[in-house]
């Protein structure tokens, strides 16, 4: 197995636009770390259930937290799972109703879900806020024992998996290009506003660097 | 059972965070109209999938399609899925790493995907596009048989199901606030950019009132 590509398997090799799959681990990565949420997928009693819910990577595991009563996190775990880590960038518009389509960069994942042990607990939790806001931990109160009890945190190596892409113009059929059509793409972005403090937040507490510098997808590892 | 809510089931009841749960149909159906997009989950041989793609909805059913030869499509045809349409407003961060949170607005419906006949497709088509972008239609070179052969549509109707939202500051422990840490939400939201026309696009062809005007959760319903 090539370390540098997700595993291709009967579940992850991409059939429909094949053009479209791609399986290196650094184009995954970067999308996985694109944004902070996912949606995990698993099954009880051959029904499906669906929770998006926060992530975090860190090298080639994929992180996921609760708490420690939670119906999802417990049925999850140690059973299989699909993740889906997506980014809509935009509507792509054609000159026939078929040929709409999404421009979009989307991560799958598959695996077993694992849980992390109380000791690794901590260790994560500070993973999760740093990699989502590089520097914020150590402003926190600190972790008390019964919150790490109280949170379940779930991980999976990523191995198993593919990456979609689309990007770019419609792709019509070749006749219908000379139509007096419109086509083209609606771009849809993310944005971040301006950090909002709490009201009751003292007024002498200015805006930390950690958030005036905040983006997503600055990675502490 | 009372029509303007979902059933409220053992797999739809919010236990956690209940005051998040909501089970009505105006709330829900306002959710599902903001996004094009929503994340399809389903079950073979116990192992779960997830895919995104586009929905649409018309009165009190959902619709999601593809290609014909879609293993995703064909597998979940007839089978139990779960859909879950979600909007990431803000992460909120509190005074401690566990009350750090997400504002968000989601919803998870569960239910049986059915195969749209072939005679009900062309009128499915141009629901997904016209509740995408009132009038295109339209414009459009007009669907093809075979178009409407080599695609699937699979709809469902909306009646289990659940809300959750969450939205505002940071909630932490009472003796946290007095706490010399900056606590507040930093909003997301989706933006819209310009229509980008594809460049092979004659440049005599204006860019129509039905994008100019383009926003969404404009439903034509």
């Amino acid at each position: 197995m090539n370390d540098d590509n997700l595993r291709k398997t009967r579940k992850t090799r991409v059939i429909r636009n094949p053009s479209r799959g791609i399986y290196d681990r650094e184009t995954a990565y970067e999308i996985i770390d694109s944004t902070p949420m996912c949606h995990v997928s698993y099954t009880i009693d051959s029904q499906p259930y669906i929770t998006p819910t926060f992530q975090w990577r860190k090298e080639n595991w994929i992180y996921w937290h609760g708490s420690s009563a939670s119906r999802f996190l417990k049925s999850a775990e140690s059973t299989p799972v699909a993740i889906n880590i997506f980014q809509f960038d935009g509507l792509v518009l054609a000159r026939s109703g078929l040929h709409h389509s999404a421009n979009y960069r989307s991560v799958t994942l598959f695996g077993i879900a694992e849980l992390i042990s109380d000791s690794r607990k901590e260790e994560a939790l500070k993973d999760f806020v740093d990699n989502l806001i590089p520097g914020r931990w150590e402003t926190l109160r600190p972790v008390k024992p019964q919150e790490i009890r109280a949170t379940m945190i779930l991980g999976m190596p990523i191995e198993e998996g593919s990456v979609k892409v689309r990007s770019g113009a419609p792709v019509d059929d070749a006749e219908d290009y000379d139509l007096p059509i419109w086509a083209g793409v609606i771009p849809f972005r993310t944005s971040i506003g301006e950090a909002v403090p709490d009201s009751v937040l003292p007024s002498h507490i200015d805006v930390p660097d950690h958030i005036k510098g905040f983006r997503l997808g600055r990675k502490i590892d």
